[in-house]
């Protein structure tokens, strides 16, 4: 069976956990201790010798960094409405794949770890650097139901989860009115399933 | 024609230049002039709102970010060798651009940005880091000649101009043979092209 090497709190883990929900993938998940340090050690380094959750495993193949699982998941087992053949289809949804990884992972992502575990940041340049973040993103979403391709893609699904989760690192949504309401839209998908924090 | 929108300085603008060599496809660059700050103005935002280069427009389509220019061009001209259909070979090869993107992009291209741009960084922690990532990669290569699939791929693109560029970010490669052994297949691609530093 499919395993997830999960942690809860982990924004990371938590889309790789909704894609699996809304594309209905039997799977296990596979609690790694993080305040243990086991996703530092073997057994876990050799799913990801970079130390870090998510980590999936399905029969041989494995595969770690949670935007890499989303790629697989959606041309796995998504069919072609989760990952198009067109070139600038794939291409506009990879933008958002290094987006979530980028931009939204070192700012709003970061601002969390701040708050939640203590992960020392400069507060006011990451504030000011997620609210740049989410003023693009808003802008973006004026004009659209969905990141790219008039649908939900996995460029939300990977985009979702830390901006989401924003107030866990006391940053505020209100000015960004079409990502409120893309939030909301996600939160009524058939399948759709939430995280401490969402 | 194909439009790059370009800084020659950039690893990311450069790895976007060697594929289209490697594919050969016909293109224009256009240099975006960063000590003018054209990235973070109009008309520049409008093609990447997030005033980062590269930038690539081809026809309509605008595709910002050089991992997902990669995935672009990989598919639109590169055919099945250069973007497979499997699953597990795609999902493989995105892990390796999420590594070029955070793991190699926060260590080892962070130091060159200190070094040749100015940028203040701690350079302790991050040569640290970088050596931790490079130490991971020279492992992985030490049982293959390419990252995945047995074969170049996009994640091979992907990962190596900063990890060639290391001595910009005054990093040894000097104790990872299987990393130097990799860069020069790299070298010896027949539409191979270099950069300032390579």
């Amino acid at each position: 069976m499919l395993k997830l090497y999960d942690f809860l709190l982990s924004g990371n883990c938590y889309k790789v956990r909704l894609l699996l929900s809304l594309l209905g993938v039997e799977h296990e998940l596979v609690a790694v201790d993080l305040k243990a340090g086991e996703h530092k050690k073997t057994p876990f380094l050799q799913l990801n010798p970079f130390g870090q959750v998510p980590a999936l495993t399905d029969g041989d193949v494995v595969i770690r960094d949670s935007q890499a699982i989303l790629v697989y998941l959606a041309r796995r087992y998504g069919g072609a409405d989760w990952f198009p053949e067109d070139a600038a289809a794939l291409g506009n949804i990879a933008q958002w794949l290094s987006t979530a990884s980028k931009e939204i992972g070192n700012t709003i992502a970061t601002a969390r770890l701040h708050y939640l575990f203590g992960t020392p940041i400069d507060v006011a340049a990451v504030e000011k650097q997620s609210y740049a973040v989410l003023k693009v993103i808003d802008e973006h979403l004026a004009t659209r139901q969905w990141l790219e391709c008039d649908r939900l893609t996995i460029a939300d699904i990977a985009c979702f989860p830390y901006i989401g989760l924003a107030a866990d690192g006391k940053l505020s949504l209100d000015a960004y009115p079409h990502i409120v309401a893309w939030i909301d839209r996600i939160k009524q998908l058939p399948g759709y399933v939430g995280m401490p924090g969402l």
